[in-house]
């Protein structure tokens, strides 16, 4: 975890702080009130940029020790968010982030999707990734084993999103970039599928913004009641 | 403009390219595909990563004349974002590139928000920036004086976006991620002030995100009708 604002977010969430490491003595005292009880070390400024990923390496850098969840430690799930080969480190955290924001009850990956706890996710989640379950590498059939409507998100061709009835409790399931579910990550078995009715040009709508219009629409349902699903609502619900 | 797909979507978007720079002869077939007629040189792999702002340069550096665009060019908006002092270039981008895909008309950017035609905003764009009329440093004034009723997004205290009318003329104004609108930059005025509703941690929704969820829900009540807002649509027509 790089920075005091993340770290703060870390511990925030509960994750054990296992050492903390500053390269400018006058940040001791600061970064105790943020971590009280790590262990902190000063070292040296060019070892810490070593260690962090960032191009402008952060004062602070920690090691956190990962929380770990299960799909069966999650309780009667209503809204997930499965990410099924997204590559992009950007993109995954930004979903997290819009996951944490819409009140999903927690994101799952897939094997062959980047990894959620890479420096670069959990930055770009802004820290949800501690606040809210994060499975990781869970089991495609594990997945479909859930009691959720699985609802892919594909470029074209699906049910419009705001007429699929989000109020029941479904998994959203999110693709590779290039491939979506076709390029043998995860290979989720999905119920249907829902398309975002976007403008411009083809690419426009990249994943994590239609995650972040999907997870929107569904809290908009669900604070609006069922008939809020468009004109037409048409249930998903098995 | 770094790289090829961006060069495309520059050109694609009207954008008369005045020179290409590439380090590698055999992409010079390749780039002028992409720009035809443009001069292509080549030059030494080190000076065109000094020229190129990314951290992995990409082997194409072109010069591209801006697109300039006033509000008076605008034709009766009726859906346009206002970025009044986000700050951001990777906010900013994906603001354009939401707009694009909401169909918006234009995004206007005000005094003391980032560079529009900055290299990060037009990467975060996607290119988008070349597909949609971007106004640049307009006048608040003259903002104020466009037939759009406008909407300010604030973290509490708004009404609730999708109980919100917005299928008539609106403008969508964005502030700065730290001090939203009261920063002094821009100083739009507004009409009415919206929040999207959210859980998790305050912060959790930053401003390209909530941009994304208010442009898709315009986008979805003016495919719905103007009953689609809610179950109490609220006229915000002037």
């Amino acid at each position: 975890v790089e920075g005091a604002v993340l770290l703060g977010e870390a511990v925030a969430g509960g994750a054990p702080v296992e050492a903390v490491y500053v390269a400018d003595p006058e940040a001791l005292e600061a970064v105790t009130a943020i971590a009280p009880g790590a262990e902190v070390r000063v070292v040296r400024a060019e070892d810490l940029a070593r260690i962090g990923s960032t191009v402008h390496p952060q004062p602070v850098v920690a090691v956190v020790r990962l929380p770990t969840h299960h799909l069966e430690s999650l309780a009667r799930p209503t809204l997930v968010v499965v990410a099924a080969g997204v590559a992009d480190p950007g993109n995954l955290g930004t979903i997290v982030r819009s996951a944490e924001a819409a009140g999903a009850d927690a994101v799952v990956t897939t094997p062959g999707t980047v990894d959620a706890w890479s420096p670069k996710v959990v930055r770009a989640s802004a820290g949800a990734v501690f606040h809210l379950p994060v499975v990781v590498d869970a089991d495609p059939a594990a997945i479909a084993a859930l009691d959720l409507t699985r609802l892919a998100a594909v470029a074209h061709g699906g049910r419009d999103h705001d007429l699929v009835d989000l109020t029941g409790p479904v998994a959203l399931v999110l693709g590779n970039e290039a491939h979506g579910l076709d390029g043998g990550h995860g290979a989720v078995a999905v119920d249907d599928v829902v398309t975002i009715r976007h403008t411009g040009r083809a690419e426009s709508l990249n994943v994590a913004m239609a995650a972040t219009v999907l997870l929107f629409e569904a809290a908009r349902q669900r604070r609006r009641g069922a008939d809020a699903a468009g004109t037409a609502p048409i249930s998903t619900r098995r």
